[in-house]
């Protein structure tokens, strides 16, 4: 069990494609606190940290934002850090910002190079969604483009749309984030995965949300999602797990799938 | 998260439906091999014991099989005891036993009441499985009608018709176990499995084998499936887990869907 397509940050692949990214979420509304929680979680080894800045209640203070994301690097060692400002309107919290000023945050980190990968929505305004793609190219680090719906899962053919979307955009990494009503809305999300990954270059990230979602953040991997989002300290999406329950479900399933005889 | 239709020993339901039955099987070629694995895979408590006839080298002495299967009875406990040959062509071993010596000894079994529940192939010639019905039913030992293919998985109506199948004919429970190609075929098994759960009146069970299908032998259950088989002692179908890493999981999965927010 293997997934061929990686996840690159400054040209080298992260991970070998034999088990999913951990990517632990860091959701402090001080430097101080976000600092804290990233010398907790750094202990725990997950593959990539998420700095959800929505959550940062100096978002407005360029300066100590970039601040904060060295910090935070220079405490992550080798592990690359994604910066993420996740809108309201997809489940994120709500900032003093205009859409303008948080494309100028984007642009402004990407020219710092203080993160290694960005992550922003493709509901977003074409316009700034290019403007995005610009910096993080000139600067060299990588985009994730994203979906999310906390209210329902869309069909598979709208799911599958969202993925090829993000390819056509420009992105690195494709990733859709829904919420399942039923068992049957779980089973669509890793249809969706399963045939994206077969057809897009990219790699892709999804996920179920919820309880019955946080069954796709353990096997999701195995249908082509390469990260799964664990709780290192503090929760950022319903349904996450915490870091060391997805390592014992992950070593379990690498002991099952390694005999596979498909 | 929880199964609402639940197997039942003499009347009485095994389990609560929130987790699935750990079910191990029991393939020593000869009695003491049998008891001897019967007394170690006590020791990790499943909830049934499967023991799997065919593998028994006197399967052709009735009263050998019933002194056995009381041995196996009185060293398990609590913990009921299935009574499966499996044919053939659908996995099993090969014995020297005509098709009318098998239904036989299934009769003489069921009149001897010395095990809870057996298992039988829909497969299998009508009139016989019509016998083997009367002989568990006059004995009040609930029956298995299963249906097995190790070389392809058909089709997901193919596969919410063997589940019905079995309703019609009147099984306690119905079982499917087929082999994955891929992981679109693991997907098109536990979309089968959900939609038969929802429809049908009695508990079913269903597994993909091998390496991918291992993945439902531990997460099947959240779709429907009521009992995973998993290795005690020793495996008897490819892709079973052994039944300590299948607890770890299980365990996990419990209290990730006992948040559910779904």
């Amino acid at each position: 069990m293997e997934n061929k397509k990686l996840i690159e940050v400054r040209g080298k692949p992260v991970g070998d494609g034999k088990r999913p990214l951990i990517c632990t979420p860091l959701v402090g509304r001080k430097r101080d606190d976000v600092l804290a929680e990233t010398a907790k979680i750094v202990q725990k080894k997950p593959d990539l940290l998420e700095w959800r800045v929505d959550f940062f209640d100096a978002i407005g203070d360029a300066a100590e934002v970039i601040g904060t994301a060295k910090a935070i690097r220079a405490a992550a060692g080798d592990i690359p850090v994604l910066f993420t400002r996740r809108s309201i309107k997809e489940g994120g919290e709500r900032i003093a910002l205009s859409e303008e000023e948080v494309v100028r945050l984007y642009e402004t980190v990407c020219e710092s190079r203080c993160v290694d990968l960005v992550d922003f929505e493709m509901s977003n305004d074409l316009a700034d969604l290019q403007r995005v793609r610009a910096a993080s190219k000139a600067a060299g680090i990588g985009m994730v483009m994203s979906f999310h719906n906390f209210s329902y899962t869309p069909g598979l053919e709208t799911l599958n749309q969202r993925f090829l979307e993000a390819e056509r955009l420009g992105a690195d990494v494709a990733k859709v984030a829904v919420m399942p009503r039923d068992l049957h809305d779980v089973l669509t999300l890793l249809t969706a995965t399963l045939q994206s990954s077969e057809k897009l270059r990219i790699p892709l990230v999804s996920m179920s949300m919820g309880g019955y979602g946080s069954l796709t953040r353990m096997f999701g991997w195995v249908f082509g999602s390469t990260v799964s989002f664990a709780v290192g300290a503090s929760s950022s999406a319903p349904g996450q797990v915490p870091i060391e329950d997805l390592n014992t479900v992950l070593e379990i399933l690498r002991k099952s799938l390694g005999g596979k005889q498909v």
